[in-house]
């Protein structure tokens, strides 16, 4: 217990990351000075935008250095505290990185209450996650009850949350994801209306089906085709919430762009980027919002959890961008 | 007298349209029935949307059909009427398409007072190619005093206009244009800030140079390369006004998109689309704070003036397309 293991950033991965890319080190624990407390870190979240940190380019948040701890969202416990706030044996959530036990000064950190939701909904539907779908489909979406909402990633952590607060509130709601076995979980689980299996059929004639006046709001988390594919099938005003673009993530080429954004003039349609952190003086709004759709079961929290310890995160972080996981992926640190 | 000079779209064209895409007709002036008034066509307005609405494909606006009297906004006289509220001798603009006579019931049709503006300004400064600018630049560009704004096209009837606008509301204004001339003249007798000049100078390397803090407002009537080069410039919650895509509109394979629309999300800036139509309850709103700045010389208005006949207009939409024009192209129509 006196050794902190750690995942660092090893180098400047050129499409997918490489274990090459990572350095795994051992350090000694650090003691918390006055006004911090020392975390063990429980669970580890794993996220699409986490590829954009590794990248050198000028961003909304500074890439992670060669050599630093990567970042990360994470579930722990307070194990030692020399601040007022924190008390030893808290749980508490904040971006502690891939490691075992990270010092903090309690900013940016929110305490999570086993009693009320399952440790890992903080990192998911309580967490960013949930605020990134709430935000992202209330404020931006914009969605009136029988609109048509299209989300892509709909298996993924925000997409199966978005759509789940989309049907909440009265619409038609349309999953693209990737594999009938995610598309089955869609529509029999998580009550979409729909879904387009996106390697097995043509989202374009998935639209036309599933979506036939249209496309109110799109909640894009993959970019790519996808959204070019569902642009071309706008309605008069409507709204694309561009959230992320995980099919481009790794891409080692400049991908095309979306040719159809002229859609956006012939139906006087609008595409804006988001980011939840633009968010965080109504993150209490947020979370008050999904904590009650979570106990009325409104929205169903779904996740992957892998068993590992920090060494596994690179492993982990791969199946974020070859599909294998279904909602949240969070890796459990044991050891 | 008795003859009616027409041009008639002959076949849907493929890239820029050639002499056989048109069909040079003559038929016999209408008489007007009653409720309705014959117009003379003085000056036909020549726009880049006129493009669009010869591809048989849907849009805001339902294509012309082959053989049909080519779709334009024109200026002109009463000759003859049977309706109350139109005499002989008014001059008045509407769709009245490219021919000497046109007869109307008077829908979509307003007046021109050549007392109060030159007659050529209702197609232009006054016409839709001013509320384009107006509510464009000011309902979705939203710019506020110390923004950047950024146009493109900006030689151009609609950008010329954009730009003297977003000057008097005290924003930094930088065109993009094609030559040094057309430079010159934004620069000199416009009043912008800063003109780049996309056929002699790297447009990128011109934005870090005239927009060195980022683009907070642009308003593209180009698409393209270059809507793409300004993408990766924008400043946190930019917007970019979709009004048009010149560049594109001649285009025979499909073009790539804009590949930095991930912009968009790093900065939380949004893309939206405009067409003026949409806002025709406003128009006496957008006219009068026009027809203002006009008369207080806020806003110079800029135009080309071709001397012809009817059976020119393919000739002269043709420059619409090299960039042969400086502000608005208008037909002037003899004989």
């Amino acid at each position: 217990m006196s050794r902190n293991r750690q995942v660092r950033l090893g180098a400047r991965p050129v499409g997918q990351p490489k274990p090459e890319d990572w350095q795994h080190v051992t350090e000694a624990v650090p003691e918390p000075a006055d006004g911090r407390f020392l975390v063990r870190t429980e669970y580890i979240s794993l996220d699409p935008a986490m590829r954009g940190w590794m990248n050198d380019v000028r961003s909304y948040i500074r890439p992670v250095r060669i050599g630093e701890v990567m970042r990360a969202a994470a579930l722990g416990r307070v194990v030692a505290s020399k601040h007022p706030d924190f008390a030893e044996g808290d749980h508490v959530t904040g971006t502690f990185g891939v490691q075992e036990y990270a010092v903090s000064d309690g900013r940016g950190v929110l305490r999570a209450d086993p009693a009320r939701a399952p440790l890992t909904a903080y990192l998911g539907v309580l967490g960013l996650t949930g605020l990134t779908a709430y935000f992202g489909l209330i404020d931006v979406g914009k969605p009136r009850e029988g609109d048509t909402v299209v989300v892509s990633g709909a298996a993924g952590a925000v997409g199966s949350v978005v759509g789940q607060i989309a049907k909440h509130l009265g619409c038609r709601v349309v999953g693209i994801a990737g594999g009938a076995e995610k598309c089955r979980l869609l529509t029999e689980d998580l009550d979409f209306d729909a879904a387009i299996d996106y390697r097995g059929q043509d989202v374009r004639a998935g639209l036309r089906e599933h979506a036939p006046d249209g496309v109110d709001v799109y909640f894009d988390n993959v970019g790519g085709e996808i959204l070019d594919t569902v642009l071309a099938r706008l309605t008069l005003g409507a709204r694309v919430v561009v959230c992320g673009a995980i099919s481009q993530y790794n891409a080692t080429q400049r991908s095309p762009g979306p040719a159809n954004y002229l859609s956006l003039l012939v139906n006087r349609a609008s595409m804006t980027g988001m980011l939840v952190f633009d968010y965080e003086p109504r993150y209490a709004e947020g979370i008050a919002a999904l904590a009650d759709w979570l106990a009325a079961g409104v929205v169903t929290p779904r996740e992957t959890v892998v068993d590992g310890t920090v060494d596994d995160f690179p492993e982990v972080l791969r199946k974020l961008f070859t599909g294998e996981n279904v909602g949240k992926l969070v890796l459990r640190v044991s050891g």
